[in-house]
């Protein structure tokens, strides 16, 4: 019975095309009614079907073209961002990576300065190399480097700015296409300076509260989102290290054989640093091949260092650093080392938990 | 600062229509990449810009349409449910009331089953009339009746029997758009017939579940939904009834003067009584007017007694038994009772709470 | 070794008996310290030992007292309350039922008053026969009758008047020894009389409350405690009555066979009443034998209604209605059942509970 | 009325002393029952009115008489620790810092090793000088140095050895005295030799923990007490000097002027490092002197470097390195700073935190 799916079946409501039903349809049309028996297999199929296609972008295609967008295009009030969104072939030319999640790469040249502003979307920037700019969330300037990992929560004010004579991109990680559909979004802007253009190597968040295991007794309260500002790639590789470090001492601590990760946390609660994206780091050792996932919800990874690829749904993708991916829900993904890979992961996770749509298939692979 | 909207700014981002912009934005095609720059104003408004509108619809033009329905369209396998979903307006021919939100009117002729499925959409029904029917869920055989809340929680099997001669309609609600929109669902087919035709007074979980303050020792676990499959009228009118009262007596008891209202929860720990979706009767004493609300996330009443009428987005609407309005988010609503006005209410509050994007204004009217 | 006891290991520590050791000894006295190597034993026991024993304590015999008490010790300020206290005989004189618990058959005569007041204890009462009395919490009347469950939870003001010309007694469950132990006691004094006289069928906490699985708009923030002051004996006896006829339909509903329970809890999060107590009412068919138990943490039963007894540390004691007695921590129980038996019971359960301090151990029984 | 203590009050209950009376006493004497209004002033105080007293323990009285001990006391099987616990000298002659916590010093000479054992009853040590022993936690070697915290939950296997030619001093706090009091603990001895002399520089809890805002994939569930064993001295020192200058460029990040303070926490929920004990270290600037604060609940500071003292109940003490003091319930306490004034906390605060029964009260003083 669990097998039979909507093809097999036949619909016994189908009726006799008759003048009467021809009525009756007309009539649902006029009053803004829709039958479910005429839709029920797209509404409601056996498994996900998503719209939304897997996806590589290519990072030696994307940089380029956001270098020549900083050559044609400023960057100013009312664009308020140099950024391009990646979007995924199947969802119809909107810029959404996946129906909730927005990826984009985000290009600022020498000294440029991208206004201040807030929403109500939820963001994070991943940098997969450069330095040199600083975002400056709700007053605190946040140093942007190589392997660093940025928040932005959500109605925060803030602005970026340059500090060097080099250009710098990195990518943005935001739910607007989940606030889109949902109509959550608020928007205002700031000041078209950023407020503050000091550029100290730790932010203020970090300074309180990146010490592991401890908690300022100013910050007792449990809050919606992260409070550190930057996750640094020292501790990101650090742990990734320790982790297989221990493997080979045959202690647990990996996810699995060869294969490494950490998760970005809100260290009020141990949860997701953001009330709608995950945001991990996984790394595997050269010659490591995951099992197959399926997973209920969207994620992007992208290559940050090292060689390896993915298979996709079927389909095998070798992947170089910088490359994005999309694996939209429940497809199938597993990932493959040839050297040691380090790829930055971020999901719509915690709206799939929250909500109790989580899901996840696990099967073993042979490769 | 905050006053200014997008379409006050300059867009400094707006660069000369040169043909290298046209190669730029060509590169971009080829890439599967949208600039952020020139669809920020749609993308992120202001404030919530829904494409959903307001709109009634009248249950005196539903119910013919559903019993012409229960003439020409047999009930079964495939179709599954005789259901005429609410399609809102400004959503473009999608059988969605909201982006969110599901809205149906089901009937079921003398006699008839329609047959038993599960999927991980949550599901509850509410009936504005009528009696007879029997929801089978998990086995559990439920009595549907006037004023009763049923529920059919994500991944229980379900079929509805009519025991009677007599035709029965009623309301579904299932978070169907927002699962579709996320690629969450599952669906499974079950047994044909429902699995126990039974019609005992008090469902199963009723019996365990449905005494106040009390709790079985066989169930100690929290669960993700309620456990009580029917919250029946008697009670919800009883402690309606008390809420005004002690207001009479001058106790705290009601939401505000004249407005009295009651969640339905999950006994297991106090919250709604599913992931997506809440449920609410409120009560307005004769001659009540409710302050302007607006609320992140979208709402549908429908009246189920009295008369009275309600303000959606600056306009009014004069409303009868039966009669079902959606809210879009962020659009004002007032509702006003002429004589005492009962209106059963749902919306996707929980997705709005648990992601973090709950807001709400409110404004005292004078009418 | 996990079964090596303390009895069984030499004790490498006790050092030679020398002047030497005698100084040192005198030392630590001097400067207020105590060597852990001389004490372990006692301290830090292999499983609970505790001071406390099993005791029953027979209403045939308590409430003659209480009666006694009533012509001889008038009620009112000062001494609060014509109650008594159960004092376990493993105690050493305090009237302490465990060393948690406080457990007291309180007396009021006719048209008697007992005086307002408020403390951080919590507290709650349990009606083994009779009725007239209300208890007045935070102004709010509250009718006891027999088989009715009522709280007072810490800091709430509250007093007591008979309403009748006969006496009534009943029995109270506090936390005045883990309070009086670890210091975080709070006591101030009301007014004389209560502060309201009135006499009402139900009570203003019930009437917005004990409506199952529904909360009232108005009450949306979780409770330390629950606010139904009151749980009628009414629902409570339904909701025993239905586990055992679900049984007999072959469904899941008791703990064990024969074996139907309710826990007490708080609407607001589906949790206990109190933030230190649990409370709980068993019944038992005609026979049933439960399994025995051990559980870290002591608790009391009261037999309501029927016959029966127990088996506490080995040792079997018949009981009668009213009939209480106390099982120390980890000191194994069981019940048996000649007609259907119904016991009230109380613990400290939150505490272990939160504390992480809960454990339990079961064994089957023949008999 | 809210002024009125119990000695302000005739009490209306104490009855004329009768013959009558006396055989009622002694009625309540043969059933084990205790009246009320005899004892309500001692059992339910106005305020806390601990029998524990305010207390300094000077470090130059402790540390000889533990070194005594060395040369005297063998450390093994049986006695376990060559630990000196402080005796509150108001708990008559108990071990007992508090009616709640255990603090002792224990003192390992070189080469020496303590057994392993578990124990329900949690336990931290923390370093005040010294180095070179390591205390084995389940298995993984934790290397305890100079101003290090260590954790050793409820029920983990553990034992220390000294790897050095040189003796160790630190103290360890439990909840010993609770434990007892409420009969909670299991003991289970284990290994007479520790299992692993591995003497690494970091445990494999902290290479898989300690990185500030990260998680590993393999331990996502929620865990009682925290997974880190070791909070090194090198994180609380510089979060300590940051939050200090974060207050000097006029950020807010100081508990109040010139305090700053952080709290070991529990990384998988953000909450205290174990169910039953707070941990702090508290960092006074030159001159600062604190508010006056009360607390429900008893906490224990030792002092870990520079010059002040404290203010117990109105009672100056200076104190210097290793001074431990306590403060009982409700005792109004404040510190003072003559250099830069570092001190370690511990409380019980988790337990009446959870079982709601905290409060505090600040006063501003002058001095």
């Amino acid at each position: 019975m669990s097998m039979m799916t909507h093809a097999d079946v036949a619909n016994a409501m189908q009726p006799e095309d008759t003048p009467a039903l021809k009525a009756l349809y007309e009539g649902f049309a006029a009053e803004h009614l829709m039958p479910l028996w005429t839709q029920l297999d797209d509404l409601m199929p056996v498994h996900p079907a998503p719209r939304a296609v897997p996806h590589v972008w290519k990072w030696q295609k994307l940089l380029p073209l956001a270098e020549e967008s900083g050559r044609l295009v400023p960057v100013g009030r009312g664009g308020e961002r140099r950024a391009l969104g990646l979007a995924n072939p199947g969802l119809g030319g909107r810029p959404y990576v996946s129906p909730t999640l927005w990826a984009a790469i985000q290009y600022l040249g020498p000294r440029e300065t991208a206004p201040e502003h807030r929403h109500a979307q939820n963001a994070f920037r991943f940098v997969i190399e450069g330095e040199g700019v600083w975002t400056v969330v709700d007053g605190d300037p946040v140093r942007m480097s190589r392997g660093d990992f940025l928040l932005t929560p959500g109605w925060c004010f803030h602005g970026h700015h340059n500090d060097t004579d080099q250009p710098m991109a990195w990518i943005d990680g935001l739910d607007i296409p989940f606030s889109y559909q949902n109509d959550v979004g608020f928007f205002e802007f700031g000041s078209e300076r950023v407020t503050d253009y000091a550029t100290p190597r730790f932010s203020r968040g970090e300074r309180l509260w990146a010490h592991p295991g401890l908690r300022p007794l100013s910050g007792l309260k449990e809050t919606v989102s992260s409070p550190i500002g930057a996750y640094r790639w020292e501790h990101t590789d650090r742990a990734l290290a320790e982790q297989l470090l221990l493997e080979e001492e045959g202690q647990p601590a990996t996810v699995e054989q060869g294969h490494a990760a950490v998760r970005y946390v809100n260290p009020t609660n141990g949860g997701d640093v953001l009330p709608t994206m995950r945001a991990e780091f996984h790394r595997l050792r050269a010659g490591t091949v995951t099992p197959t996932r399926r997973e209920v919800g969207s994620t992007v990874f992208q290559v940050f260092d090292g060689r390896g690829g993915a298979v996709i749904g079927g389909q095998e993708h070798a992947l170089e650093v910088g490359d994005l991916f999309v694996v939209p829900s429940w497809v199938p993904w597993s990932l493959w080392a040839e050297g040691q890979f380090d790829l930055f992961r971020f999901s719509d996770a915690p709206i799939m938990e929250r909500l109790a749509f989580a899901r996840t298939a696990v099967e073993q692979v042979d490769r």
